[in-house]
């Protein structure tokens, strides 16, 4: 069903340089998807990680429409087993076909998403997404934050009814042969409502803890566990684990570093909305969350978008293995770039931002470069990841979401990665703060207006006092106890 | 149990110059609470509304604990007919009592929150939370936000129990007789699981479109309905029955007021998740949101934050009455203020802002001025509105959350506003925005730093290519296509 040559076959590659390969990276399973996002991974394959790094111990899994359709979904089934069994993998946008689809595709069925079955597959814990810090460039959290998401539960898994008036009972009935128990009778009386009825399995809530308060003292940042528990009362269990496994393993380690000051010296609770407020305050970043799974999927879309966008956030599902391991399933956090792809099948120049690809690609080379215990591997890792930040912040020179129609071109962002990764590009442009924009896109009328605002007395010069005034009224004064953000 | 003057005498007001005064208030609903807020909240009454407005036919009630406790909470029974009958209501904060405080106070129970018993007894439809404005303020969003949050329904009214492993089966029985039906029946594998039950009632879905799209008409904003319908399939009713609404009654009207034309002429849904996100892009404003309860819930608190505090966010629950009218019942965002309270016991000074209480109660009062058609009411509304945001942005004459520590006091700003009411503040100072913080508070060190950063080659004076250069190392270049925030 799989096979590293088998799949270097099907998309081209060769590895006839294998043997010359200085760094043999340990096993992982690679996921390939298939338009934009599977060209530029093979483009990313190709010219970053195979000149150095022989990847022929890499399990390739293919789980394009047409794969899955070939293989009556075999593939999806393996690759969950591969998983499992090695314990690291990197997953490319892949597509989940819709009707129209499955026919311009002449697949057998419209696929589902593969999602479910990887979670339930790796026994999924958490999914965590993180903040992506790329230094020189301006986003929105100055420290990281991190979050973890129950990866089970909650209304994904909902049962439901559309139903008229009438009354509705739920009985619970214990498996130890104990009485049944009534969960809940209601009396509904609108024409139209809908029932709803859900679990949240809480058996892993302890393995969630340790994962989440693991990964906040090794990033040093103060951990907070978010529900709506004071209403949805259910909830305090979450809560009362979270509570227990941070006082007996993690309290006086966050005590000693001094992660606790801000918050009594006690881990802290927030409720749901009060967390999406303090998401906006907290700015400065330098804290973890851990949430339900709803609520960690709308909080986590925020923070993404003030942060700057979804591809500046990691996405990363925690499985737990039968011996306890974990396993980590790394992803980008977009789909296939469809439009791109049409845009590159007619010929036109692209120019795709691979961060959120390599950031996932990145992680699962460095997570099963710790499994295994290759030091090399992350070395490499964190070169390679080193000069895409630093071409990604050279003005005019990163792809065109950040610098504008001038920007590079997809291909031409992986020659100068490359380059520069060979030291070939000697010249290291010291970083400059951009704005998202190129050169020719910023706005000089807008300037000299805005300076001429500033110059009161119009001699076109700006002296201290225009320029105090100048900032207060743009309303952006420093102030002794609380600058404003652009100033820090 | 209730009556204007025994209220009068209860809080020590007199209403001995009824009788002079100009504008006779049409009935409205006031529902005092305690702490700072109804110190406050006296202040208010005394010394800006009376001098100026007949308040006789206002029926008042107290929902403080003693009050609910002496009458074993018939007040709050009395006050909910009240609230049908005249339709406009304004509620001051109240404390709900916990176990500790029913002893201190001596009460004979801890009362409950009142507003579930509102929120059923005026039959809520939703609770509107828009951003307020004050001319001359910097704030989040630059234009009106609106929301209504489906006041019904959801978690919020959910049953539940933790349970160990076993089945769960729901079954719904047809009040017409028709056979029982399985709702969801699923196998529960943890050793310890949460399983909740509830429902959405949504025969008022009609009514809460036409609420919502008709203020969002009213105030020319695009509208937007928000759910998890792709994943939580049983939202899809609500937007069906908003669609339907929207596009029979209201398509037309926003299509000939431009409101469309970025979103391709028709009414946009939202995921919840996206949705978080379009409130951090969108701080232009001009939108509205229509969510279920708990989206509703966690997004107004993100918009809150967002636009600068809760403070700055109305909150209205509308009911639908049996004749059809609606009852609006407005309050404060914000609760009682115990620590603002415990100073003013010690005989410290205080600085309460009063927008969130003023903002609802000149709501209440505008909205019985249209219930009864007496327009004078309205202009007063206007003009006292006007009197204390213009106070607001005078620098160091606000309260001092607004202008620091040399700020107003609750007293002095509740003088402040009443001279300039009454004309007595000639002088009116000219809006300077700022940035949170009195003059004597500017950090002119962190200027002088700027300025030298700017002034390159430190002639003492900034040119248009020093100050060029400056804005982008700053990272504040304003670019031709999306200029950034201050410069708008």
């Amino acid at each position: 069903m799989f096979s590293s040559l088998s799949t270097c076959l099907r998309t081209g590659r060769t590895y006839s340089s294998c043997a010359k390969l200085r760094i043999v990276a340990p096993p992982m399973v690679y996921i390939t998807g298939e338009e934009m996002t599977r060209y530029a991974g093979n483009l990313y394959l190709r010219q970053w990680i195979e000149p150095h790094v022989d990847i022929s111990q890499w399990e390739f899994y293919d789980l394009s429409c047409k794969s899955r359709d070939d293989t009556n979904d075999q593939v999806l089934y393996d690759c969950i087993l591969a998983g499992k069994r090695i314990g690291s993998i990197y997953k490319e946008p892949t597509v989940t076909p819709t009707e129209t689809q499955k026919k311009e595709m002449g697949l057998k069925k419209a696929w589902g998403s593969p999602n479910g079955l990887m979670r339930t597959g790796w026994n999924g814990i958490t999914i965590s997404r993180d903040t992506i810090h790329v230094p020189g460039m301006e986003l929105g959290y100055k420290n990281p934050v991190l979050f973890d998401r129950h990866a089970v539960g909650g209304e994904y898994a909902a049962g439901y009814k559309i139903v008229g008036a009438g009354t509705a009972s739920s009985i619970f009935t214990p498996a130890n042969g104990n009485p049944p128990v009534i969960v809940d009778h209601r009396v509904l009386k609108d024409t139209c409502n809908a029932i709803v009825v859900y679990h949240n399995p809480y058996d892993n809530i302890s393995q969630m803890a340790h994962h989440f308060f693991g990964r906040c003292l090794n990033a040093k940042v103060t951990p907070y566990v978010v529900t709506k528990k004071t209403v949805f009362k259910w909830q305090e269990e979450l809560w009362r684990v979270m509570k227990d496994v941070f006082d007996a393993h993690y309290k006086k380690d966050f005590q000693d570093l001094g992660l606790l000051k801000n918050c009594g010296g006690e881990l802290q609770h927030y409720l749901s909305d009060v967390a999406s407020m303090q998401l906006v305050r907290w700015s400065h970043g330098g804290f973890g969350m851990c949430a339900h799974n709803y609520d960690g999927d709308v909080l986590t879309d925020e923070i993404a978008q003030i942060h700057r966008s979804p591809g500046f956030l990691t996405s990363v599902l925690n499985g737990i293995n039968d011996n306890g391991s974990i396993i980590k399933e790394f992803e980008a956090s977009h789909g296939t770039v469809t439009d791109m792809w049409k845009s590159h099948l007619r010929g036109e120049e692209t120019s795709l931002n691979p961060l959120s690809m390599m950031e996932a690609l990145l992680g699962a080379m460095s997570y099963s470069s710790q499994l295994y215990d290759v030091k090399e591997m992350a070395e490499f890792c964190e070169k390679l990841r080193s000069a895409i930040y630093s071409q990604m912040v050279i003005p005019g020179k990163a792809t065109r979401d950040l610098s504008g129609p001038t920007g590079l071109t997809t291909e031409q962002f992986v020659e100068a990665v490359k380059d520069r990764f060979d030291g070939k590009e000697s010249v290291h442009h010291k970083a400059v703060r951009i704005v998202g924009g190129s050169a020719d896109q910023v706005d000089h009328e807008k300037i000299l207006e805005l300076f001429q605002v500033i110059d009161k007395n119009g001699d076109g010069l700006i002296d201290i006092e225009e320029f105090t005034n100048g900032l207060k009224k743009l309303a952006i004064l420093p102030k002794k106890d609380g600058v404003k953000k652009i100033f820090e």
